[in-house]
C-alpha cells in the first residue's frame, strides 16, 4: 500500500491527502435543509448531510489527488448513524481508486491495539469467516502505550499489507507539553521517532516503510530533524493551511525527489467556499470551490519543492 | 457523576468495575451458535453474540458492582454491528443504575477531541435540536497531545457533570518506553499526573475531581506516588487479575477512607467459567461463575483494604 501511494503520489504530482473532517457548519444550507427534510433533525439527517457534502467534493476532487483522509471523530460524534456516513466514505473512496488513511488516532495494548487494527485494516474471524469492517488502507495510531500498543498493528499491517502513521510531533500549539520534554537532553518526539523507524523496519515498501510518522507542519525545524531521524519512514504532515503551515515550511519534510512525505489540508479544502478566495463559487458550488482549493494547494506545494 | 461513583461504591462495598471486553472466543459456543443460526456468521452475527453474552452478565452481576467499563474497541472490530451492540450494552448498564466508563482512550486536538467529547459524553447540535449519541458517563483519554487534546473534553464534562480518566501509567509492559522516561530528574508520567492534577481543579465534586486518571495495578510503587501528586483525582486502575494485579498491591491506591480509586477486572470476570477455579459452574451458567469472580474479587480487595 505504500508503494501505491508513492505511484499514485508520483501520477497525480501532488503529494497531498485531503481531510474529509466535515463539520455539521461546513456543510451549505440546501443540503442539510435537504437532509432534514427527508430524515429530521436527527443523527441520520445530519449523517446524510455530511455524506452528501462529502460525495459532492469527491466526485470533484478524487482525479487531482492520491488519498484521502477521513477524521473518524467527526462522524463518530453523530454515534452509530455518523460511523455509517464514515463507512461509506471510505467505501466511495476507495471506489474511487483513493487511498484512504483512517484518521482513528486509536492506541491500546495487546488485545484491545489488535481489536483495533482487525476492525480497521484486517479481518475479524466470525465463525469459519473472515470479515473486513471498517477496512482503511492507512490508519493512524497513538504511541503513548508504547511496543505493546504498535506491534499489533504492526502485525495486522504486515498481513494484509497496509500501513500506519504514527504520531510522533503532533501540530497543535500544546503538543510540546509531553512531546518536547527534553529526556537525556532530547526531546520525547525524537525517541519516538526512533522508534518509528524501528517499527518499520521490519515491514518494508520498496523505498519506504509501510510504517510512517505524523509530524506536525507547524514545526518545520522538528520536521527537518525527524527527517534524518527516520529516513524511511514516509510523513504524514498535519496542520497547513488553516493551521498556519505553508507550502515553503515543509520542503525538508521532501526527500530529493519531491517523496517522503505527504501533506493534509482539510477545512482548507472542504469548507473552502467560506473563504473569501473562493466566494465566488457561492455555496451552491462549494465542490468547485475545493477543486480549486485543490489545484492551489498542489501549486504551492510543486512550487515550494521546485524552488529547492 | 464523581459523586454519584462514589456513593455507589460506598452502596455496594466495592470499589470495583467490570471490564465489559467480550472477545467472541469468551462468549460460550450455546450462544455463538444460536446468534450465528439467526444472523449467519456475519458481523450482525458476532455482535449479537457479544450482546447476548454481555447482556447475561450484567443480569448476574449488577446488583453487586458500582460501574462497568466496556472496552470499545473489541465492538469496533465488527464494524458497525459490533458498534451497535456497544451502544445496545451501554444504555442497558444505564437501565440498570450502573455508572458507564467508556474505555475508549480517545485524543485529538481542537474541534477534533470536542468532536469525541461530544459524541460520547455530550449532545451534538443538529439544527434546532440537540442530540446524544453515546453518552456514556465517563470516558478514557489519552494525553500525548496535551491540553489542546483534554481542554475539549474537560469543557464538556463540566457541562454534562461527567467525567474522564486519563491515561497516565498504563498496566502493560512497554509502558516505560515513553511513560517512564526521565525528564529532569522525573519520568514523565509524573508530569502528566501533575497535568491531571491542575486539568481536575476546574471541575471538582464533593471531595474527588471529575477529571481522574488511569494508572496501571501493575506498577503498585508508581501508584503510591501518583496518588500524592494527584491527590484529588479518582483512579482508574486496570492490570489487575489476569494482567497480574492483586488487591494487596492496590492500597496506597487508595485513600484513608478506601475511596478514591477503582479497580477493573475484565477476562478475569467476563471469562471467569474458563478458569479452573470457575470451571464447575460450566459454559451454560457462564454468568454465575462471573458472578462468584465477582464477590472473590470484591472480598480480595476489602481484605486488603483493611489490614491497612
Amino acid at each position: 500500500m505504500i508503494n501505491k501511494l508513492i505511484n499514485k503520489i508520483k501520477k497525480t504530482n501532488a503529494p497531498i491527502v485531503v481531510g474529509l473532517d466535515p463539520m455539521l457548519s461546513y456543510v451549505p444550507e440546501h443540503i442539510q435543509r435537504k437532509s432534514f427534510q427527508e430524515y429530521g433533525e436527527t443523527l441520520e439527517g445530519a449523517a446524510d448531510a455530511i455524506w452528501q457534502f462529502n460525495k459532492e467534493i469527491i466526485d470533484k476532487i478524487y482525479d487531482l489527488i492520491p488519498a484521502v483522509k477521513p477524521q473518524i471523530a467527526m462522524y463518530e460524534q453523530f454515534g452509530i448513524e455518523g460511523l455509517k456516513a464514515y463507512q461509506k466514505t471510505v467505501n466511495y473512496c476507495k471506489e474511487k481508486d483513493l487511498i484512504v488513511i483512517g484518521d482513528i488516532k486509536r492506541g491500546d495494548i495487546g488485545s484491545t491495539s489488535e481489536a483495533y487494527a482487525i476492525g480497521h485494516l484486517g479481518k475479524v474471524q466470525i465463525g469459519s469467516k473472515k470479515i473486513s469492517a471498517f477496512n482503511e488502507d492507512f490508519v493512524t495510531v497513538n504511541p503513548y502505550l508504547g511496543t505493546d500498543g504498535i506491534k499489533p498493528f504492526v502485525d495486522v499491517c504486515k498481513e494484509e499489507k497496509k500501513g500506519l502513521f504514527i504520531l510522533v510531533k503532533t501540530s497543535n500549539p500544546s503538543s510540546g507539553e509531553f512531546q518536547d520534554r527534553l529526556v537525556d537532553g532530547r526531546p520525547l518526539y525524537e525517541y519516538v521517532g526512533e522508534k518509528v523507524a524501528k517499527w518499520g523496519e521490519g515491514h518494508m515498501g520498496d523505498s519506504y516503510s509501510y510504517i510512517g510518522a505524523v509530524v506536525g507542519a507547524t514545526y518545520p525545524e522538528i520536521g527537518k530533524e525527524l527527517r534524518k531521524i527516520m529516513p524511511k519512514a514516509f510523513i504524514l504532515v498535519p496542520g497547513y493551511g488553516a493551521q498556519g503551515g505553508k507550502g515553503a515550511d515543509l520542503v525538508h519534510y521532501f526527500d530529493d525527489n519531491g517523496l517522503g512525505a505527504i501533506v493534509n489540508s482539510s477545512r482548507g479544502i472542504i469548507a473552502a467556499y467560506k473563504q473569501e478566495t473562493y466566494s465566488h463559487f457561492g455555496a451552491e458550488n462549494f465542490a468547485d470551490a475545493s477543486r480549486q482549493a485543490v489545484i492551489h494547494m498542489i501549486k504551492d506545494i510543486s512550487n515550494a519543492l521546485d524552488r529547492c
